[in-house]
Order: C-alpha cells, then sequence, then structure tokens
C-alpha cells in the first residue's frame, strides 16, 4: 500500500469516466450514498443534483459531505474526501459546469444538450471543499 | 432507464471483483463512506472490518448503513441498498466468510491465507440485513 502524490489523486479521481460514491446524512442520522458524476476545479469537486433528491436536500441541511472513488480491480485503489458543500441554484454558474460533467460521461457529442437539461431551475450545482483527503494505491499489497 | 429483476440484482452484485461504496454515520452526524469487499448470503450482504476502524466503530454505535455499488462504464447502472448491521466477533462463524471474501477479491490462491489473516480477533463480521433496494439499469438512456 502507498499513498497517492497530490497529482496522481487529481489523475486518478478524472480517469476516464470514473464515478464518485457521494455520502450524506439523513434528518433522521441515518446515512444515504448514490454515483454521482463530477470534475475538478483546483481541489474542489463539482456536481449537479436536482434539490429534491435525497441527496439535494439532505446537502440543503447540512453541507458536510463524504466521497470515495475506487478502482474495483486488483491490486485496488481509493480516493476517499471529506470536505463541506455549498450549492448554487444560478443557471449561469450551472451551465458550463452540467456541460463539462456531461462532456466526461456522455461525451462531447451529447455534452451541450445534456449539460442545458442539467442546469434548470430545481438544480443544483454542488461545490465540495476538501478538508481531508486519503488516497491509496495498492490495497492489496 | 429501467430496474433490474432480483436475480438481475443479485447477479450484478457478485460480478468480478466489484467493491461496494459502504455509508456510516459518525458520532457527530458527519457522513463517513469507504469501499468494501462482500459477498452475498441470501439477500444479505456479509463483509469484514477492524472494529478501531472509522466503519467499525460507526457500525458499533449505529447499525443502520446504506450501501451502493455501480458500473462506471456507459450506459451505467448502480445498486443501492438500505438496511441495518449486526456484528459478529466470533473466529469460528468469521473464518469462512472471510475466506470466501478473499477467494472473490485475491483468488483462490490466496483465500485461505487472506481468510485467515482477516479472521482474528479485533476484526468483525458484519451482515447487513437490507430493507430497501433500489436497482437500475442504463442511468444514462
Amino acid at each position: 500500500m502507498r499513498s497517492m502524490t497530490p497529482e496522481e489523486t487529481r489523475a486518478f479521481l478524472l480517469e476516464g469516466t470514473r464515478t464518485a460514491a457521494l455520502a450524506t446524512t439523513r434528518a433522521d442520522g441515518r446515512p444515504h450514498v448514490a454515483p454521482i458524476w463530477f470534475t475538478l476545479d483546483g481541489d474542489d469537486l463539482l456536481f449537479n443534483t436536482g434539490e429534491l433528491t435525497v441527496k439535494g436536500a439532505n446537502l440543503r441541511r447540512d453541507g458536510r459531505v463524504a466521497l470515495m472513488v475506487d478502482d474495483e480491480d486488483p491490486p485496488y485503489a481509493f480516493v476517499s474526501i471529506e470536505g463541506t458543500a455549498t450549492l448554487s441554484g444560478e443557471l449561469e454558474t450551472m451551465l458550463p459546469w452540467a456541460t463539462r460533467i456531461a462532456a466526461r460521461y456522455m461525451g462531447k457529442e451529447l455534452a451541450e444538450a445534456y449539460g442545458r437539461r442539467n442546469a434548470v431551475p430545481g438544480e443544483l450545482l454542488v461545490r465540495v471543499r476538501p478538508t481531508k483527503t486519503v488516497a491509496q494505491w495498492g490495497i492489496a499489497e
């Protein structure tokens, strides 16, 4: 097992169509986890969600989040991030990020259409500022 | 987007070396998420963790968990499970499951050695009984 450098962590997070598992806490204290499509802006993670989804509702109540991205093939690897989310419903801020996220996961041809579909009233742009990052290669070694 | 049948859900969860993202809640209400190696016993999910790890400590305090397994390639798919965990420190119960989990993720040759390494005092066998399952194919469709 070996820690990733900050550059390796960044490249790992941005590789291909890797999704993140986003964990939030429900009002009654139960944990919730869901897959998200995301990108980076410096060290911040950005993603979209609907304000009426479970994760959207949880984030509006409590911005403390945990995210995890992993490599499911031997010898395995993961990046774990804890941080605080800030939310924006401004469409002009949301559109370029929604388009960039769509380009990553749906391909460049569909990016503009998907970006427009996701940058609409009722959607949120979520920005997570990391407060703690753990990044490890070779979990099984 | 289309829901998986129970048989498809089971096959999806058991495919290859797919890991699960396990979400638990910390004492102060913050969410925690970590990758786990797991297998199934009927509908129950089983995995090992150390009782002094963050997830082990969280589970000992509050057995309410959420797990998520996803396919990170287009058109994407995921299984999300909420449930309640029960913990066992009995080595004779733990050893066969630890060996089976090791066989899945490390291969049959190493399974026995890894199983023995993980079925020791201080380790826990965690059994999650699902209370709610959501399983979807073709998220991007």
